[in-house]
């Protein structure tokens, strides 16, 4: 119950010294609705809250938060499409003009995925069942980065991972018309939660290059 | 740009103020890896989000942010099961003690789902399809405030959803398992953003009451 | 063969008692066919039956009886759905104004779902498969009652399949929308027969209330 | 309310004149369970009430009872087949000594099905899918019977629907077993409501014969 009370006073905190001193912005936000400019793909991990990173205000991101920041390709046919439905509501119903994949640092389900032999890829749970969205990039990392130590092939995996969603994100036709007339930007972040860093991706010298 | 720019100049605060204040917190995060107690089953939608809402630390919650925080029920057949997956490595690779689903009033997926015509169960699109996981909430709320206002319709039903998802997540057998076991709790919170108000689900009066 | 001598004995009894006792009544289930005003969805068991429990007459109800007397939810994919045609046909074809499901204590069926080990779930038979229908009644019974006495969990699981089934008539539109415009009402029912109690939902407390 | 009223008024009735007045059949039917020596497969038709057309007793009948009596074949893919559960219940559990498929009289369902033209058969709804069991019926009375009076060819149709579902129990193979060690027999009966008469198969003559 502890943890449960922690939230419980931060609530109160909330209350106290976010909602009732701006009552200006929950006025807006509730008698003209949201409006937030930007998506973030962000993980689920608890070390990498993209509001608290971004230090953003209420009403600012529309977030999507799943294992591994991933986006799936567009698929028709399933069932329950959680990510594609959320893109879906914050591209064509809210209109955003950015969409972030923020990917991090010791991502579990990276990691997850590149200590999988190849012949595991069948292995029962939703975890690696989800991950195979990824399999392009652990495909790459394996191929070109052989006998490394496994942390730089994680790492490496952790990026590509953002450049496989980013190639996803432009499946969905709706998506793609947007960014093509640039009234939408795709943006490719890794949070190095190691070393307090922000990287982006930079497609002119296709690297994560560091914002400082 | 001048969203991301926002951002941005966020993450240089949360540089400063943050992850520079609390080379403790972050030593531990980084060396031990997260070990949050409580995943919190939140809305994409950005005036509610989680981290803020419970003024919470880095590495506090486990966030799982879909469209109408919903919970599926377990289902093995599918692709691609974000929701199902965080949940599998959150309670079964993190161990954590509790469950939040926490709903929120001015759900745009929810209004999108009471708006729908009975015929238009079959119309096509992500939003549509994923918000089947709600339907039972909507069919209850349907079948007892016939003619009463749409917004009372719409706020009843957030609300049973989030009772469907605390029964979907019975669904799950290793977290029914430890549901019956006591090592994890499971609980309905509603944030009612136009009050500033949290309401929690108490089991006994089969109410959604205040917290204060 | 005594059995069945047993019965055709009561043919007789029903022939002299009923059938030719009431030839006005008969008469018209002839000439105009049934119209009952109330569907009757019972257990197979022989101890409940609905004709007997009401001591009703010829014409007044239109019985549907299988294991554990369960509503699957509208479903049109799979075969021979039973129970579905015979709901449709009393609600689009006859136009009945009430649904009782009508519970009752020592379900056979609801005892074999709860004696399952949560692993035997997939356990061959169509008594398992069937029984499914109520999983989400045993998961709630489990998750809140553990290591209660068996017999406790048994009865709550009983009402708890109630109200699933309840939940799931909702969930064919054309009972739906009947039910919203106050044409069906449904109720909840359960036969106590080892107190010979008749128990009824009550939705306002959420509890099983008794008749008397 | 005044139909509801009424059952709840023949509640008090069974309570005060059979249940009470009948302490040991009861104590017996609780304390040692359901042992009922005959599974009667009947229709949902409010006229043709099992338990009233043989004036059985509480613990006489176990009794299904679906949409036109119809037994579908044993078949393992599907999901819900409520009626074979209860049959595997009945025989499998309870080891009941006959099994007696009891058809009628203007049976809507049979009436539906004779209504189809062919190419309809595709047609929409719970009840023509669920009618299909009982299509080789059908198709045995249009091939002999073309021209013929409706009405005749229906009564020739119901009659023929007892024939298939006691074909149809065969196909399970723990039914063919117990029959062919005469552990269980097979009864194909029929209630004349127009006339008040019973029916039985007779498979020496191939003929349905009154009793009388």
């Amino acid at each position: 119950m502890a943890d449960i009370n922690k939230l419980l006073e931060g609530f109160k905190r909330f209350r106290h010294n976010i909602y009732d001193e701006n009552p200006a912005l929950f006025d807006r936000l509730t008698s003209q609705g949201q409006t937030p400019k930007t998506i973030v793909v962000g993980c689920c991990d608890s070390r990498v809250d993209p509001a608290i990173v971004t230090d953003c205000d209420p009403g600012d991101l529309f977030i999507i938060r799943n294992v591994a920041n991933l986006v799936p390709p567009f698929e028709t046919g399933g069932n329950y499409h959680g990510t594609s439905a959320a893109l879906e509501f914050g591209v064509r119903n809210l209109e955003v003009e950015n969409i972030i994949v923020l990917g991090h640092a010791q991502c579990g389900g990276i990691s997850a995925l590149m200590q999988q032999a190849p012949d595991e890829e069948q292995q029962k749970g939703f975890v690696p069942s989800w991950m195979k969205v990824a399999s392009n990039a652990r495909n790459r990392v394996l191929s070109r980065m052989h006998g490394e130590p496994r942390e730089k092939q994680v790492r490496a995996c952790e990026q590509e991972a953002i450049l496989v969603s980013l190639d996803n994100l432009l499946t969905f036709p709706w998506i793609l018309e947007r960014v093509a007339q640039r009234k939408l930007t795709l943006h490719g972040w890794y949070f190095d939660l190691e070393h307090g860093e922000l990287l982006r991706f930079n497609p002119d010298s296709n690297r994560f290059e560091a914002f400082s």
